[in-house]
């Protein structure tokens, strides 16, 4: 059966994005550069790992990580990643405003979900089929979902910074039974995979 | 030369003891047993981590590592750790309170230092010798000595549980340049090894 997973960037210090998020700075102050260095700087050596990322048949995300701000709705926005997103697939986003599906170049689709994270994730497993559906972030997001024991795989990406604030990953998720089943890295980035009981 | 190294245990969502820190519960509540059951549990698979924790020619800690509570300090407490405590080698203990030296059966002999950090590594380096100083913690000396740049080696011992609450690493610690130097593990904790720059 397919899997939910979330892969996430995360500071030693645990936080997942970097203070006063904006439309310069999506990641928050100093995250970007900090967090997913690897991934810009080494893409050959963690080719494995990428792949796990881009694998999944459908994708779930927060509004936040969909749009800057927490202010109005702007339907001219399509996201941070241009015409072309690197998802190839349907993307649920988590948000309290209808709109109508947007399709992007690629095989990306944005879906907006206003019913909940249990319906997206419903809607997302049915789009992804035999694939697994992929938790994209941000923290709070990923948090629902572990707090609502629905996610099967955590799959954090240490960078060897700390970031001194942000948004923490790990808030108010309860009780979780997480058995580490994988590790690999580089100077730039600790690779643990957990299983979520 | 001999190096400042840190052993430490830390939940995934960053807290090295629970809350509620107390005689009965000195790591506080749920932490002890979450945190360290690796060493209990598994000791032969992690017969090399332990040798390292244990091969310091001296050690550091903080007061609240060394005595319970926060209030009166009480000359008859000689730590949590029995008539013979696991450091077989000097200990210097920050306080603000000065006390004359405890030797105690097996080659610990817990110091009082009341100089500050500095002056604590400066003995324990002498202590040491050709051998590595240790700081044993808790959270706010480890803090302490990554914030102000004496610590060499930072072993990081994640236990695959979320604390959600009690003493944090790196809190106030400032810009860090940390490089992976290592890794391994089971399904209990994940040991991650950085040198400090």
């Amino acid at each position: 059966m397919s899997k939910v997973t979330c892969d996430i960037g995360m500071s030693l210090d645990g936080f997942v994005a970097g203070p006063n998020q904006s439309l310069e700075n999506p990641l928050g102050e100093g995250a970007e550069e900090c967090l997913h260095r690897w991934m810009f700087e080494e893409p050959e050596a963690h080719a494995e790992v990428i792949k796990g990322i881009t694998a999944a048949g459908a994708y779930i995300m927060g509004r936040n990580m969909f749009s800057p701000g927490r202010g109005a709705w702007d339907l001219d926005w399509t996201g941070w990643w241009g015409d072309e997103p690197p998802y190839h697939a349907p993307v649920f986003v988590l948000t309290h405003h209808p709109r109508e599906p947007v399709t992007m170049k690629g095989g990306t689709v944005f879906n907006f979900v206003t019913d909940g994270i249990e319906s997206a994730l419903e809607r997302a497993r049915e789009a992804a089929g035999e694939r697994d559906v992929s938790v994209a972030g941000g923290a709070h997001t990923v948090n629902q979902y572990l707090a609502a024991g629905l996610l099967d795989e955590l799959r954090l990406h240490v960078a060897p910074v700390v970031l001194g604030a942000g948004e923490r990953l790990f808030v108010d998720v309860g009780d979780l039974d997480l058995v580490p089943v994988g590790m690999s890295g580089t100077e730039l980035v600790s690779h643990l995979t957990y299983r979520v009981r």
